[in-house]
């Protein structure tokens, strides 16, 4: 096998390994059957990664002797929904799987986040593995057990936690993204920086065209991610204190989103974020809690990158400060009725803010908006 | 507050306490008011249920300064579905409630297994009581975790583990079961002292009348129903050893229960358990397991109490022996197409058997077999 970096995720009897690097998808094969021994395996993926993806894991899968049920669902936010969950649901039972057997997932975080749902409740928890093949993915969504669903009431508000056992990250799949969307799971990448790793984040400044182009720094580059992210994880693994630490920018990242109803023409995700950390850092300096020099560093490396930084560049017309007020309101992370936002000291030097007066948020909100 | 006994389930950061005793509706608000603190709810529960209990419950919980939206499903098993799990998520979701507040649920069984999976499932996981309302749900599905829902593929293959954080048995609401449903939950408690408690099948085989007209020895007779099952459930929370030994009688009782399509005018789930009780101890005297006396003396405690027995006790015409097996064989405890069954060396003497050839099962149950 190749020599792909591993990341190990320290939670205890759930503990599990990344491997990142090239060839993986053709290596699942020998790879699962090394850790799992004689199972059978479901694969659940979207149309469009299945065109790309599907036959070679398969036929990896099948070289390792190893017989495996492809459940392939249509692509797009519109999967991660009850009709998606129940209809994965019952075609990894109608492939006879029993418990200790696999569900993999093979595609990006819609179809990480629907397939690890549908595997942490179908005979009460089956063992499953992620083959994330998205930037953001890689670096986010495949690590640290979240999984679920939306509702028309909210994102992500229905779901659990049901950790890999096993993370293959492919990082040759990615050279098949569209720059936008690569640029996209990149602004995950720059957060752990901005988070608490001042270095990583000033290596980003002058590597990030290396992990565009592909090769040994991209691979670093989600290593690295991926061991910020376990850390944070590995401390928290339910979200009851530090972990919410990964939320930077996305407090305001998910009001922007919902504010333009998940429209990905005008808004994917990741741009969300990348707004909405460019937002975290210049609220902070607003708060006198961080010097402007952090915030303008910050907005220049997200746009040299190619990722939008105001709220003025999302396209079309946005709803009023007031009502992205409420929006936030309405996001999950809100407790009781006061604010919380993850806000920073500096570049790598984060927090969790509890109580966070809404007049402030508000006063922000209409000096930053384009209208 | 009344002297309620109370049982300890020990798991760790999971443990939590079984209340067993009289008015414990009416004091559901203290108590969890005193566990709990400032929090809302919201009441899970059926439309027959609701009849008797919701008003009382509801206003117990205003009384401790609890708001509660109350959720009323349709009575009966089709409410463990996707579709009502769907609704009752929403409802949930409706009320506002937040991750810190809690789901009760009010109810049998069913209630139990699906306001459960809601809770497990709903903002990843939500806090939960249960408060069940038949014997069944009080000595069995109530204690241990398991929650979830069926699927025309069968019963009980999607759902979680989700430890409620509390429970609440008010034993005067079962005056209001009939005596068929009575009967059926104490098949479930017979099981415990067949399974490793030959003193308290024994104090049953004395007490047994006490327990059916209420009172002390009804409440005795829970609670260590219930420390029974929280001593197996400590042991092995995750069903991956000897949580299988409480599946004594099941697997002949699914079989049964799938042969008459759950049509519970023909046989209720613990009647099923009590005919396939009866079946483990034959099957077991007939594989030189143990000695025919024991399984004379099971036969004849069940029957005392009014249950049945033998498979003839069923009403109706019955698949043959083979499809029998067969629906013995789909039965989800059956690992890689061995049996695995739960026998006996007699009373109290209960053992997980592996690889139970289906040669002798299929002898038995041609011997067995009204037809």
């Amino acid at each position: 096998m190749s020599n792909a970096v591993k990341v190990e995720v320290g939670l205890g009897e759930r503990a599990y390994s990344i491997f990142i690097g090239r060839n993986l998808i053709e290596e699942a094969g020998e790879r699962i059957a090394a850790l799992f021994g004689d199972i059978r395996a479901a694969v659940v993926t979207d149309g469009n990664v299945a065109c790309f993806h599907l036959d070679p894991l398969l036929s990896s899968l099948r070289g390792a002797g190893i017989e495996a049920a492809p459940v392939i669902l249509p692509a797009g936010e519109k999967t991660k929904s009850f009709d998606a969950l129940q209809e994965a649901v019952d075609a990894v039972l109608g492939a006879r799987l029993e418990r200790g057997d696999i569900v993999i997932a093979l595609g990006g975080g819609v179809i990480g986040d629907l397939a690890g749902f549908a595997a942490g409740i179908i005979r009460r928890g089956m063992r499953f593995v992620q083959m994330p093949t998205s930037l953001l993915a890689q670096v986010d969504s495949s690590v640290g057990g979240k999984t679920g669903i939306n509702t028309p009431r909210g994102k992500n508000l229905v779901g659990l936690f049901h950790q890999p056992r096993l993370v293959l990250a492919d990082t040759g799949v990615l050279d098949t993204l569209s720059l936008r969307e690569f640029r996209a799971g990149y602004a995950e990448v720059a957060k752990y920086g901005l988070i608490d790793r001042p270095d990583f984040f000033a290596w980003l400044e002058t590597n990030w065209r290396g992990i565009f182009d592909g090769g040994a720094a991209r691979t670093q580059a989600i290593a690295e991610s991926c061991r910020a992210k376990a850390d944070v994880v590995a401390r928290d693994e339910l979200e009851k204190g530090d972990r919410a630490l990964l939320n930077l920018g996305h407090t305001f990242g998910h009001a922007l989103e919902a504010a333009t109803n998940y429209d990905g023409d005008r808004l994917v995700h990741g741009e969300g974020v990348a707004i909405g950390m460019a937002l975290a850092h210049r609220f902070s300096t607003r708060m006198n809690l961080a010097s402007s020099d952090d915030a303008a560093r910050v907005e220049a490396h997200l746009l040299a990158v190619g990722l939008p930084t105001r709220v003025a560049d999302i396209p079309g017309s946005l709803p009023g400060p007031e009502r992205l007020l409420d929006y936030i309101r309405q996001d999950k992370k809100v407790a009781r009725g006061a604010l919380t936002f993850i806000l920073t000291h500096g570049v790598g030097k984060a927090f969790i803010a509890r109580d966070v007066p809404a007049s402030e948020v508000l006063a922000f909100l209409k000096e930053s908006h384009p209208g």
